[in-house]
């Protein structure tokens, strides 16, 4: 069965020499020393494609958010705040023969000036955060170097059509969707399914990977990522 | 000496027959589905003074925001997400004769409206997010209940002036100050040190715990309470 096969395939190490970028977990964005803006997403996903990618036998760096889970053995961790520091280290890590596997749930939005003291809560009034673009780092990757970009796109709705639109928009071939409104997969969950799109030329492969635990999900999707990445 | 004092007076279970009710950990305020906006806070601070209190014979409530510990042996705790969730299962713990230790970083504000799909990025443009004020929990423990309160001020300057002064606002006479903008203490750290504040009639008394272990911290702050609190 597949389960077999794919175990059969990582011991091979059929990643040997090569070299994964895996980004993981969310980005905090910081109002001030104490409140901040983040994404939900407990790493999990993220932290086992790392593990299994390293268990085929590539070279890993793993650029993680804040999460509480343990480096998995064999895997070069740099743990990051915001999406700028995860731009930083990302683009110190990718070389043009790269895989990047952009997992992290990145904040699209930051806060405009980060106070460097406390606010202080005055009268009973409310308050406007304004916000201004995050760095797009998936974007960056697929049109500044040749790394091949893997995308992942957390939706509520329309998840497919989301899923393709944006990975138009990022430029990449290979994306990911996951429906987050459910409560048996995605967040926080150990266990996931994903609907990967694959563009060839003029069509898109959609293929479904799970549900199954989220370490079973990365080693499918590693082994699919190793098929269909130009050699 | 003073610590083996400490453990000396848990052990004859000074607080049987008590009920605490401790708060703990960040809430979360959703902007969406994916999106939060939430405040700094390991928990751990919390977590040790409901611990703590338990050995020392409490029955003890923990209104828990979402962190990444374990319930301490014999405590009873309930998981929430939002300022507004923390509030109902605290108003619903407190006696009359419970203690309320507020050691939450409860989030001041949230967003207004709570969007039920995934807000989608659009152009290059920033963002305003409009927040409104979230209801105040210590306020209402001191104003609507009889429990003793004890509150907590994490400060990054002016660290004793605004801690007196917020528990002028709070309506409260004990509160615990500490400085958040230092690495070695605080957020995230085993380590604290916390500036407690008494108000007895007109004077305000002064007294420092720590630095030492979060669980030594709660340890001489609950013997501190203990003594304080008019019975």
């Amino acid at each position: 069965d597949l389960l077999q096969r794919t175990e059969h395939y990582l011991s091979a190490k059929p990643l040997q020499g090569q070299h994964w970028v895996v980004t993981a977990g969310p980005t905090v964005e910081a109002i001030d020393p104490v409140r901040y803006l983040a994404n939900r997403s407990s790493g999990k996903m993220g932290y086992a494609i790392a593990e299994m990618a390293a268990k085929a036998g590539a070279k890993v760096t793993l650029v993680s958010g804040p999460v509480s889970l343990d480096v998995p053995f064999g895997v070069n961790c740099f743990k990051v705040e915001s999406a700028e520091a995860m731009l930083k280290q990302v683009q110190d890590a990718l070389d043009n023969d790269s895989v990047f596997v952009s997992c992290a749930a990145v904040a699209d939005y930051k806060p405009k000036t980060m106070a460097t003291e406390k606010m202080k809560k005055s009268g009973s009034e409310g308050l406007t955060i304004e916000l201004s673009q995050n760095p797009d780092i998936l974007r960056w990757a697929a049109q500044e170097t040749n790394a091949f970009c893997v995308g992942f796109a957390a939706e509520t709705q329309n998840v497919s059509d989301y899923a393709k639109s944006k990975m138009e928009r990022k430029g990449i071939t290979m994306i990911c969707a996951n429906d987050v409104s459910r409560d048996d997969i995605g967040f926080s969950c150990d266990h996931n399914e994903l609907l990967v799109f694959i563009r060839e030329h003029d069509t898109t492969k959609e293929q479904r990977i799970g549900p199954a635990s989220k370490i079973k999900v990365a080693e499918q999707l590693i082994e699919l990522i190793h098929q269909v990445r130009p050699s």
